[in-house]
């Protein structure tokens, strides 16, 4: 056995013991993660500032610095997420579409945990605990690879919370991290079958398609996403403006942002100016058609072919005057990600129809395409957001960490 | 592009049409192919007739040549099958949990296709029909890629199928048939992203490791059962009796078919005997542990450590005296497959506890493993049984066939 084999047995072991335990003994594990947490955050600070450090020697980029760092403010927010997590409802053991068939068995399905969850991110010590809080109260145990750059900081979280459920009365197993930080180890976890019962890559493009080709596990894709916002011909202008800017530049590194903004003929003339005076407030590129350059001049860059496909995750924004919803439809079935789509228009039958055909896991009319989000939908909580079909589609939270099982009650009956 | 990516973006294309269809158009489809294999059958037969030539003089054996067989009244049942996947409730369109949020955004969760769906599957015609029936009703185009020695017959019931939407003015591409029947077609189909949301892989242990080890798409992993009936030592063992005997010997070449009895060493001299009083009409092979042996004698077989982990799918039963529930659950977590497993006890709390502990898509009390199935279960239909855990788990019916999207309606709502 190798030692990631060893450690999913161990990881398997302590689901079978989540998997029953009931929702006080995992909240009580929850606020002993969080008490823990605080008591604790000198070691946290120490172990981080030594990740720091090898960081700055490295010559880390700025912002992966900031996301790699923590202090006690940002310590007390992912305390505030664990006790968030605490309080919502437990999403175990609800029985769903129970019944009676003809011959007497009562049939019903139980919601149940997945089992074990593997999750692979990057150098963010923050997913470290959220993540395992999610599993923790989906009854589910994670096994955690976290990026290499954050291997201490992680390190010190993950033995605080495994002495935390100890002292819950929980196998420290329930969470795990894994210590090699090489490649291999990242290869291994997607080979893990027999004790991995899906591996969630949170990331970048190039990890989240390095787990979809290499994985031999169940994977949920997450979070790449070229979304558009598409301004139909009946829309209200001005609304449309608000909201291209909003999705464009309230947050461009996440993955609602817009990346593309599609506008109806009728209306480019008068609509593009309007959008570009909220736009170059951010000092947003634009890359456009020849259209969007006709009207706007040369502020717009030409758009090169890859512009209609790329998630910029910056200041940037691809612009294309399309002929109607037709148009705008086919395009963005042809170029988005599947991720957030909005129309902007005040015509209910162009709305309707956007929502119908567009193929995404959120299809939005009048709204930024920023709500794609857990918290916003209402979950409580998010471990990230689906761009597959199978199992979970949008923004995950604590019932898309589930899996169900049906329990069967006979009386001798055989068939 | 590839001949398989040219018909995966085909079927991409027709699913956009078919996603949106209404259920009169996907009926009346439905209706028009039920039709065309009766009015057609002439054709059926004649195609059929030269694959079973062929494997006549390949040898193949006889209960394959069973399978691959049609005759008049095979499409009978292939068309009523039709019938019945036409009758049964559309999948597609309901939303639920729709909610208002605080900013006023309606966010509901629609019901939708999962897009494209690949079927891989062994030389039986009459899955090329249901399957292709049951994804035409939940809105999924479907690429067919059945076994080599069915390729006449699968071409005709394709072809046969092709024209009936035609006339039903749906879209050829919604089925169609992978035409090279080489290993590199089964292997393109798996690599085929972009193009296919989900493959599912129907047949023996060795397709579906296969599809699982080599799969870059998405993956609902069917069928492998090693189930286990537990008699406690509270059983009625009358009961145990019949229900093992119904478990073991129905069916015995199907998935959950019982592969072994566990039974506690409490009863185990009374109920072996009443067991194996049963199970001898069959010609039942045993193969014990050392206990059972002592008690049943010669007629019992050395269980081989295999034999704990095999799918018989035959008239072979393995045999094992256990200490009680205890050892039953952890020895059922650690050699089933998570497919169906049921104990025999009049026990109330041995019954919730199996009920709880043992990590399987269905668990019974007091009732043969044989029922897990969609039509027992009263799904109406199914494409297979999920051993996964994720999407499905247990018998898919038309519903499993889903994904969802969020639909969000707004009043220009930014973030």
């Amino acid at each position: 056995m190798t030692i990631l084999e060893t450690q999913g047995l161990a990881a398997k072991n302590a689901s079978r013991i989540l998997a029953v335990a009931d929702t006080a003994q995992k909240n009580g594990a929850l606020e002993a993660v969080a008490s823990a947490l605080l008591a604790r955050q000198g070691d946290i600070l120490s172990a981080n500032a030594m990740d720091l450090a090898a960081a700055r020697e490295a010559g880390m980029r700025q912002s992966l610095q900031d996301r790699l760092a923590l202090d006690e403010n940002r310590i007390a927010g992912i305390v505030e997420g664990v006790r968030q997590v605490c309080a919502l409802p437990d999403p175990i053991g609800a029985v769903t579409k129970m019944d009676k068939r003809p011959n007497g068995l009562i049939i019903g399905r139980r919601r149940v945990p997945l089992g074990v969850i593997g999750i692979i991110y990057e150098a963010r010590p923050n997913v470290t605990v959220d993540a395992a809080a999610l599993c923790l109260k989906s009854g589910n145990a994670v096994i955690l690879r976290g990026g290499k750059e954050a291997f201490h900081s992680n390190e010190m979280l993950v033995r605080i919370m495994r002495d935390a459920l100890e002292s819950a009365l929980l196998p420290r197993d329930c969470v795990s991290l894994v210590m090699d930080v090489s490649r291999e180890s990242a290869a291994g976890l997607m080979n893990l079958t027999g004790y991995l019962d899906v591996l969630i890559p949170r990331g970048g493009a190039g990890l989240i398609r390095s787990v979809v080709e290499n994985a031999r596990v169940p994977v949920i894709q997450t979070g790449v996403g070229v979304c558009h916002v598409y301004v139909h011909e009946k829309a209200d202008l001005q609304m449309g403006a608000e909201i291209i800017y909003n999705a464009k530049t309230s947050r461009p590194s996440v993955c609602n942002a817009a990346e593309c903004l599609l506008v109806d003929r009728a209306v480019a003339r008068d609509f593009l100016p309007m959008a570009w005076a909220f736009l170059k407030n951010k000092g947003v590129e634009l890359r456009g058609c020849p259209e969007t350059r006709a009207i706007l001049g040369e502020v717009v860059i030409p758009a090169a072919a890859g512009d209609w496909d790329t998630e910029f995750g910056d200041y940037i924004l691809a612009v294309k005057v399309v002929g109607g919803e037709d148009e705008a439809i086919h395009f963005i079935n042809a170029h988005g990600t599947g991720h957030s789509e909005s129309i902007v228009t005040a015509d209910y039958f162009a709305a309707q129809r956007f929502l119908d055909e567009v193929d995404a896991a959120a299809v939005y009319v009048n709204a930024s395409t920023r709500f794609t989000d857990g918290f916003e939908f209402g979950l409580g909580a998010e471990i990230g957001i689906s761009t597959q079909k199978m199992h979970a589609r949008g923004p995950m939270g604590l019932e898309e960490l589930t899996s169900s099982k049906y329990i069967v009650y006979g009386t001798g009956q055989i068939r």
